[in-house]
């Protein structure tokens, strides 16, 4: 087992979701390698092997876009949302890269308080370990949703 | 503290939770050892001392016939399952066993799309070490549920 | 990254979970130095920079007192509690003191056996590592919860 590189991953994952949850929304692109690709799907189609996903992205530019398009609908900063994040396995695949499977579960907090289960699933991730290991990036980040059932603001990212 | 250690008993639990998530039934007996004990028990009876247990098996050939009969029954695929752990804490018994504690939550994914929380509480693993340090295997497996409130479906493996 | 000084933390972090998901508020003080700083507070007054807690305490004789209060109010019994912990970032800041964030989420088990969600947020921590690494304690934790909905229970600790 590869202690430094376990660690470097599950560091990648707390660093994205707290990104998230504190609202830097405009941190979310620096996470994927400028030809990163970000899908959200549902277990269902991928376990079909259906490449239909519900949102995708191909590169940061993407990602920079949605963002934009997420401040100008205005629509993340009406609730809250905190990512608990685990079950965390990384496999090396080679010197340049990791694959990894984790747990996800999101709440979301309303405005009036009320905290509601969001989503929940599996990131399946494969990321770039060039440079220094303590800065690892998503060439890949996909985005298993274990319920096909999704609201309109599914378009915030997971 | 042993970093080793700790880190093979939190893989150990991820992949355990990845089995049962993804649906792989007939790989969960192979998590304990040939006498593997697999117990499940709430946090009144536990408290108490009593040995009543809601779920009870005693070797692998036990637990594989459980899968069996779920997978007759059908009952597994009608949802989804996602388990979060964490607070994981490990101590070194001697040098064949070690014991660990953590938290776990289990969500149910209802066919319907609808996410409920399915279960929470602690496990109480006693761990053998023998062989390679990176694939322990389970004496023990004790599953304390806070709650003493269960559905039917709880024959499902925790 | 400080592999030991990460899982000194996790490891803290998860003895704190346990003790009170146990029920041992007794321990909850010796979590923290004799001047220790506990405070509740939401994400809206935080990021308002508002210094209003919900709940404040600023020695461990404080913390003493409210399980005192606790025990003898007798609500705490009532129910049961299960802390999950994650996404866990810690940084040294000199020798003597390290800053970590992480996310929690707490689930609260009525007697009746329903299960709710009751909180979620962040855990602000200022820990002191003198003497053994693997004794670190808090000399602040500020626990910032996403929702600004409390009920009279928050006195519990979190």
């Amino acid at each position: 087992m590869d202690i430094e590189l376990q660690l470097a991953v599950e560091n990648l994952l707390a660093r994205y979701a707290h990104a998230l949850d504190d609202d830097r929304l405009e941190e979310w692109p620096d996470f994927f390698v400028e030809t990163g690709c970000y899908r959200v799907t549902t277990a269902e189609n991928h376990a079909r092997g259906l490449p239909v996903s519900l949102i995708y992205a191909e590169s940061r530019a993407m990602l920079r876009d949605r963002v934009s398009a997420l401040r100008h609908a205005n629509i993340y900063e009406a609730q809250r949302y905190r990512h608990l994040v685990g079950a965390t396995l990384v496999e090396r695949q080679d010197a340049r890269i990791a694959r990894a499977v984790s747990s996800f579960q999101v709440l979301r907090i309303m405005a009036s308080g009320e905290t509601v289960l969001f989503a929940s699933g599996r990131y399946l991730d494969r990321i770039r370990l060039s440079g220094e290991i303590s800065r690892p990036q998503f060439e890949e980040r996909v985005v298993v949703c274990d319920s096909r059932r999704f609201d309109t603001l599914l378009a915030i990212p997971l």
